[in-house]
């Protein structure tokens, strides 16, 4: 039965591919169950000639102008492609500005029957990123997706998730002077597989284009320096740049071997972080544990022991199996 | 042994205590079980009329001038009183002008026999406080301290863990228009047990008293409503009524039984992160589940597996005992 699901997903039926990702977005135990199950089917290997890419920037950047013009292009070069996006949920108090709805806002994309737009839940766990964005963008690709866009708004940590789970990491600018581009997290920037310069149009486009200048002298042209591009989304100008250098940078990586190595990089990465999730759920769906672990918190409350640490460490203990401890 | 080197702490010998701090910040398995021994002798009820204050705002605000004001202050007025402060390390990229060591910056307090400064690790772990500095501050309470300061920079994740170690979580802020006081991050204020304007002085009075209404008004009168006063910690005026104020909170807390159950529930709320940071402890340093995890991350790594989530799940379903086990 879940197997005529997962093929049911294949023909790009929108209608199921949503209900499977609810599916997998549930915290109910017999709905994990059921996408576990789901889960299962996705192969290693299935669709491994997908792309994935992030656009993160900070609210007002462009990026679903950006991503509608990108997407109309290729759509329009390769007309067979399928396209997921999953957009940063437009009720995050971070995007304060937009009310519209993210299907509202790529209005051409959105009734293209190859295009499947989805808004992710920002992530609860440890600021960043819910690993079932993850398991979504992963089924979204095993069921037949070719490019995979992951938006994300600017604010740190969610970016470093981000980065970990796109093949191409892309962060849209705003002309600006360089001042307020030096106060940008640093960090972002060194995650940036191609930064794009995007609104460089009118009266932006000397400062877009100083703003490119500086971002290429303070990146050199090193191996790993990101790709510094001006765009813009609202005309379409140089957006078939940047999809061509995309493109460029994917097939250079598969040419050294890096394109597949870099995903089973951050399979690692994400399998150390789902690890404490998992640990996690356990501790606070397992009623025999949230048991045990109740008599320790009884012990806090009664005020028998002050020092929760050396407590928590005691009550971890005492879950794991007998023959791992020293 | 252990309990001859926790009567040493007792006398105040600077020296013993910076050791004793080290040991407990340090990672080593073999530091680690003489900090247990240690902090094992710590008992709930030791020392339960301290009281425990976190001191935040933005580089610049005056930190290490308001606690060595109030600081100077107390001890002219009880000079038998044991005063700990808790530092930010002044290494950390966050306090960029800073350069001059802590000691030198509070340099009546740092000679004086009844105080013990100490720069704290800015924490590793989720981005917040080290847990080891709970247990710093624990010791030091323990061993006779009764002012513990918590100095941090206002940025967000470390506030709200400071916040969650302190009775009384003290906000410095600078003289500036209604305007930059908006753009504070809420959740900070919305943290804060007291306000307090420093730099109120000299050309800066007028803008002090004006932001002093304007919270003022925006706070309301409420129970929980912060309590919101002007200081200038350079000439040491109104410097006393922040301490008196301190005191009436606390009084007033004991008198209503909120003072301990406020502790009790921090407790709580570390246990919660201490059972994550106890658990990735064993993930990382015990021998055997290393092994058992490898054998885990060598199946991603071959790419026999692809969903990082799932394999993670079953994976500390295999360190748990079977008992638990649905």
């Amino acid at each position: 039965m879940i197997e005529k699901i997962y093929k049911n997903l294949k023909t790009t039926n929108k209608r199921e591919i949503a209900k499977a990702i609810t599916l997998i977005e549930s915290s109910l135990p017999e709905d994990r169950k059921e996408a576990i199950a789901l889960l299962t089917q996705v192969k290693a290997g299935d669709k491994q000639n997908s792309i994935r890419i992030g656009i993160s920037g900070i609210p007002g950047v462009g990026k679903s102008t950006f991503i509608e013009a990108l997407g109309s292009l290729v759509l329009k070069n390769e007309p067979d492609l399928k396209i997921a996006i999953m957009t940063i949920d437009p009720s995050s108090p971070l995007e304060g500005g937009s009310i519209l709805a993210d299907r509202l806002r790529m209005t051409s994309l959105s009734n293209h029957p190859n295009v499947f737009i989805r808004p992710t839940p920002t992530g609860t766990n440890h600021g960043g990123l819910s690993r079932r964005t993850r398991e979504s963008m992963l089924l979204l690709e095993a069921t037949g997706f070719d490019l995979i866009f992951v938006e994300t708004v600017g604010v740190g940590q969610t970016e470093f998730h981000v980065a970990s789970l796109v093949d191409i990491f892309l962060l849209l600018q705003m002309p600006s002077t360089g001042d307020e581009w030096q106060a940008m997290k640093k960090g972002i920037l060194e995650l940036a597989d191609m930064i794009v310069i995007n609104k460089a149009d009118g009266d932006l486009l000397k400062a877009a284009s100083r703003l490119e200048k500086i971002l290429k002298l303070s990146f050199g042209t090193k191996e790993l320096s990101p790709s510094i591009l001006s765009c813009s989304a609202l005309s379409q100008k140089g957006i078939e740049e940047v999809w061509d250098e995309i493109k460029k940078k994917v097939e250079d990586r598969k040419s050294k071997n890096l394109f597949y190595e870099k995903r089973i990089e951050q399979n690692l990465f994400w399998f150390e972080n789902d690890l404490l999730d998992s640990f996690k759920e356990e501790v606070y769906s397992n009623k025999t544990i949230i048991k045990i672990l109740d008599s320790f918190r009884k012990d806090l409350r009664d005020n028998k022991k002050t020092l929760s640490s050396l407590l928590a460490e005691d009550a971890v203990k005492s879950l794991l199996r007998e023959d791992l401890l020293p």
